[in-house]
């Protein structure tokens, strides 16, 4: 499919090009403006429209601009006349010039109502009859929808059936967000959508990719590849910082904001999408589209999956306020939307592994400001003590690169070298080196320490937009595909978090220490601990104090229990200690692990936390596994590869998987999986069971229901045995378990007894007192 | 072994606690001091003696202190009556008892001639005569050898057969550095001195071991065990830095200097011993010598060896003046030696893997100071912008602790803690808070941003240690394993750096920027390049100014050819280029690699530099395989794991060793090894060849003959086969094949002729061009 819509964009493309020189007639671009008379089309739109025409009817282009509203005929004539009126000409056009254009622009806009099929379908038959009158051909038509997203689905139904353009021009829908909700809603939305243009007719704005130094970062990247190179990956880069800070509240917008809240707002679309920009493969050719959405959606599936701890939320004190005022709350009410969060990324491929990219974006902090930040690793060693350090050139400074996107202390738009790193190389047409500011302190450094550029003419990100609509640069908008790619990532995080209570903060700089945040093994927590005065309502609920370890008796073996996370360090304790002890006595040790989801965070833990486990003498078994391939996501050995065997080093041939999977059929009697594994295991570490079957096929009652499995004459052989339950779940499966008698064809568990080794449960609370 | 001398070690040390206690008569030491007037006793070994019987004499013990040495014994005793009349009691000692305890000292001290057989045997007729008058019972006797390494054997063989204490005294022989020169003149030496002594009979100096600082690592580790658990591994440490820096230059020392240069005279000993204290797993009971030893054993085993690149080298530009004026060298002679050394060094544990650890000392630097620092990630976010930080409490602000060994700014030994790290635990008996001062700032930091310890009374090295042989805390010592684990580590880079010129730098401050040095992937290199003036001799070797790869052919096939590196980027560039264009086309790429010491280059190569490379979808065969066990360091799969395998992500089940180790046996015929790895291949990647061997069991002419090998009908079913020449030893070779024709019982490699893919040579300028 991906080709097809590359075959049709170019199609679309080249008719564009191609419509002024190759046909006969000239062609006319229609633009309708919806919501024309709203707040976004009143501040930005008709300015960028405006700067489209600017830009284009030089080259010969034809237009019509059609703004178009809910709003009766002569109200919104009146609207439209006044933004009209209130448009501006770049700096350096002629005064006399720009009022001629304007008129010209003025003439060549109009207002009308649009509500009903009928308005749609009189629109098309005006649009078609003027073009004709003029002698024109049709090359397009623009519809930019700037409405809400409640009224995307009906205009969309009458766009497609009562305004399309005739054959041979195009049709381009142009869409604000939000872009739905949470992954369900934007699905929805989309297949909506999707039921009335292709693809390639729909262009979903993200206006951050409008703003200068965004739409920057991939050509920077692509011009500085030789540079680049080698910096730009794990090795060299330590953090990268994506920041979005704001010093307004959101008075006025609570409606909004209550529903949405800042990872809605600004995360999941802006910041997440400059984070591809700077995480995704360099495409060869970054003017493909196509190979950029490529890029970035591979970009999008490395993403590891983000977790309740993976982010710190925030919200300004007077919030809760606002919203009771503006919409109509009781006193009682606290609002849990976050107004500030951080979030902790981490991405799953080589170039990447390891290094955090911090997230981070609030309402009422001490500074408006945007920026990327790629701070680089100190690789360096300065002999000389500190004060022989020579400013902006010593490698033992900080190195890095900022995209600067817009406020802050420099208060335009720039992108920051260290001087200690390389020169850039920008297009010199566009971008120029700032001029000094004395005293003008940036990420540590002074701004003489960088080499920084700034655009040559600013230019506002709607406008940039527009122009790319036009142009049919397809690249600066957010795909369909794009669009839920990003949901995915994002909306379990959502979920997670929609119960967590924000902390308070009180805004400005009144701020203080008190949303710093620090992250240790994919945790993020805030770096102070909360003041008292700030506890939001009293009914947190009650947390035991310390982590205590209960000790207690189940089926008549010792039973360990305790809170999950106390309760898997100590289990990854005590296979570590066995496991040292068993090296020192034997040079090596068996462990074997079972599958499903209880144990991944004990395999989390072992690979983390246990720096002196012995892997290079551990042999690995599975308990039990699933007859599904190896690679299948469901099978156990999977599970074991990502969150254990990923991380540390056990050889190769100490691994010891399920041969589940022979001759490319599963579990397979006759291909004798199971005498296999029997006879691997009585090899490395003779059982002394001649005779008994040491691995059975067996039957589970959930799917997949067939297993293959140690047998219980096998399992009992070992010299410790460790039974982990965990969550609510198995609280009544744990109450009838410690029931039954000794009987293991009905209940296999029972039927764990080693002869001579040590059976241990490990319950957590939620298991065993439920 | 080591169960048996801790065994020895315990009883010696009873033995010295029960001496006073349980035996009828009071015991004596007698301490012989050989070479009792040189520089080292005089400065510091007299002094610590006084010391000791400062300490010891109230406790009840007797001492008696024979200075030695070749001079005669009158010439001898002035010298030692100056010594002893120099000597100082602390500080916080009454004058008059001071002077009395300075003339007991003085009356149990004496000067003799050691020099002949005769004269030890006199020496210990003598102690034996002494202490029967005085009615006490001989405790031991302790050889302090202050000489130079050349008289060790002699000096122990008499000591050995003339003057070991009778049966219940035990003997303790105090050897001073250099011990070898490098790992096989240390063996010999050790060897010599192993039959003389036993291992708890001798005590290895390195003073360092003595700085009140470096003998506090082990106890901070210990007794800050909670603070530090979570905090001294790879995810949170940034960097190590062991530092010793001197101001002074060799001259007088020339001679011994230009033998040893700065890596044996600093690195090899004292900084690798401060390397380790850092480096080491924390026993559980660091008061345990024997469990400290084996943690630091432990520790020089997972170094990762070093190699040239590991290292940059300098001279200071007057060196080799100096030596030619001392050593009568004539006016070319330029020395080699260095006496600026930066060492990269990795730990391949999961507690350090990826963590530098940089090691550095020079001679004729801009400061005297010393120190080891462990500087901790930044993992914190601060919200506010940085004019809101609070100094010493920002998590934002670096985060380090140091071991301030001496000198320096701050002038005294100190331990340091970021006030943004924790409150560190330091026994305040012995240790106070560094008072203010104002304006000092140490790695970046005002010295009040920290919690700074120094000691409540400064010791002397040597009284320390002195001290500590009469206790028999052997940690403080270097035994004989440990010896030798440090020169298996340095020897070899020692000898590939044996004619590298080191960078000439002016000295002191005007180093300006020479010095300073940066890594990358494991590769050490000055950060400036050389300023044409400094450069040494004429006759460094022309080097191509730029790396261009040699296009040709070979055998009729296409050749390459460059210096090593662009060859190893080329045919890494290659490989990825085709596995990417395989996984497009058919979802899987195979790669099948050969082993021994060329592709290791290789391996690392695609290991480091190449992310978009599709390991998830390749499959890794081995082209041949040595007939041993996997596990064995002969094996060309454990190469292939140790430099690829452990660095990127290949699924388990994607990898295939050759099963040349089955069912305990070596490629037997009967184990049918050849038919199990032909029957994977054709099922992972059918090549369409029924009834031909795919995999044969061949003979080598190089040890292990046996090996398992793809058949050349197999290898030539690929599509793209590459063969690598590389080194001058392959030169004759290359030269030879590049003449014979299809020739395959004779030489396999023409028989390489792919049925419809492409061969290429890739060959190393020395291979090719010789």
């Amino acid at each position: 499919r991906p080709g097809v819509w590359k075959m049709l964009m170019v199609a679309a493309c080249v008719a564009l090009l191609s419509g002024l020189q190759a046909q006969d007639l000239p062609g006319q671009v229609s633009i309708i403006l919806l919501g024309a008379t709203g707040d976004l089309a009143r501040k930005y739109l008709w300015q960028g429209l405006f700067h489209l025409y600017l830009e284009e009817v030089e080259k010969g282009h034809h237009f019509r601009f059609h703004g178009t509203a809910l709003t009766s005929t002569e109200q919104g004539q009146e609207v439209i006349a006044k933004v009209l009126e209130s448009l501006s000409c770049p700096g350096d056009m002629a005064p006399g010039h720009c009022a001629e254009l304007k008129a010209q622009f003025q003439q060549l806009s109009e207002y009308r109502q649009l509500k009903t099929p009928e308005d749609y379908l009189a629109l098309s038959k005006d649009i078609k009859a003027q073009v004709e009158h003029e002698g024109l051909r049709e090359t397009g038509r623009i519809f930019y929808l700037s409405v809400p997203p409640f009224a995307y689905v009906d205009i969309a139904r009458n766009i497609n059936s009562s305004c399309r353009p005739g054959p041979g021009a195009w049709l381009r829908v142009v869409l604000e967000k939000p872009f739905g909700h949470d992954l369900h809603s934007a699905q929805q939305l989309a297949a909506e959508l999707g039921s009335f243009f292709r693809e390639e007719e729909m262009y979903r704005v993200d206006h951050y990719l409008g703003k200068q130094v965004v739409a920057q970062i991939l050509p920077f990247r692509d011009q500085n590849r030789a540079a680049l190179d080698g910096l730009w990956n794990r090795h060299h880069v330590e953090r990268v910082e994506v920041v979005m800070k704001e010093t307004l509240d959101v008075e006025g917008r609570t409606s909004f904001y209550e529903e949405y809240g800042v990872i809605r707002d600004v995360l999941q679309n802006h910041l997440t999408e400059v984070l591809t920009l700077v995480a995704m493969e360099l495409p060869v050719n970054i003017s493909s589209a196509e190979a950029v959405l490529q890029h970035k959606l591979r970009a999008f599936a490395a993403l590891r999956g983000l977790q309740r701890h993976s982010a710190v939320l925030g919200q300004y004190q007077a919030y809760s306020g606002q919203v009771r005022g503006e919409l109509q709350k009781p006193d009682s009410f606290h609002s849990l939307t976050p107004t500030f969060a951080g979030i902790l990324i981490h991405i799953d491929n080589l170039r990447w592994e390891g290094v955090p990219f911090i997230l981070m974006s609030g309402k009422v902090l001490d500074e408006r400001v945007s920026y990327v930040r790629i701070l680089f690793k100190n690789q360096a060693f300065c002999v000389q003590s500190e004060k022989h350090w020579v400013a902006a050139q010593s490698r033992c400074l900080p190195r890095q690169i900022i995209f600067y996107i817009g406020h802050g202390a420099l208060g335009s738009p720039a992108v920051l070298v260290s001087r200690n790193l390389f020169r850039p190389a920008l297009p010199s047409a566009s971008w120029k080196e700032v001029e000094g500011r004395p005293g003008l302190r940036l990420f540590g450094l002074p701004l003489s320490d960088y080499y920084a550029y700034s655009p040559v003419r600013e230019q506002d990100a709607y406008s940039l937009l527009i122009s790319h609509i036009f142009h049919c640069r397809k690249d600066s908008f957010v795909t369909t595909e794009n669009l839920l790619a990003s949901w995915v990532f994002w909306t379990p995080l959502l979920d997670s978090l929609a119960h967590e209570v924000p902390r308070l903060y009180p805004g400005g700089a009144e701020n203080g220490q008190l949303l710093d945040f620090g992250f240790s093994g994919g945790h993020l927590s805030f770096s102070q601990p909360l003041p008292e005065q700030l506890v939001p309502g009293p009914d947190s609920a009650p947390l035991p104090s310390d982590f205590q370890v209960l000790r207690a008796k189940y089926r008549e073996s010792p039973l360990i229990s305790a809170w999950p996370e106390e309760l898997i360090a100590r289990l990854a304790g005590d296979i570590e200690a066995a496991a040292v002890r068993a090296v020192r006595r034997f040079g090596e040790f068996h462990l074997a692990l079972s599958g499903g989801s209880s144990p991944v965070a004990l395999f989390q833990q072992l690979a983390t936390g246990h720096y002196s486990f012995p892997w290079a003498h551990t042999h690995l078994w599975l308990v039990d596994e699933r007859c599904v391939p190896l690679w299948d996501p469901e099978s156990n050995f999977q599970g074991l590869q990502t969150h254990l065997l990923q991380h540390v080093r056990v050889p190769h041939y100490n691994v010891h998987p399920m041969p589940v999977h022979r001759r490319q059929r599963l579990c397979a009697e006759e291909d004798q999986g199971t005498q296999a594994y029997a006879e691997e295991i009585s090899t490395l570490s003779p059982a002394g069971l001649d005779g008994e079957q040491l691995v059975v096929l067996t039957t589970s009652p959930s799917s997949p229901h067939r297993r293959m499995s140690l047998s219980l004459p096998l399992i009992n052989r070992a010299r410790k045995v460790a039974v982990l339950v965990m969550g609510r779940m198995k609280r009544e499966i744990a109450m009838l378990v410690s029931r039954v008698g000794h009987e293991p064809k009905k209940w296999p568990i029972s039927g764990v007894l080693p002869d001579s080794g040590q059976l241990v449960w490990y319950m957590d609370y939620d298991a065993f007192l439920g």
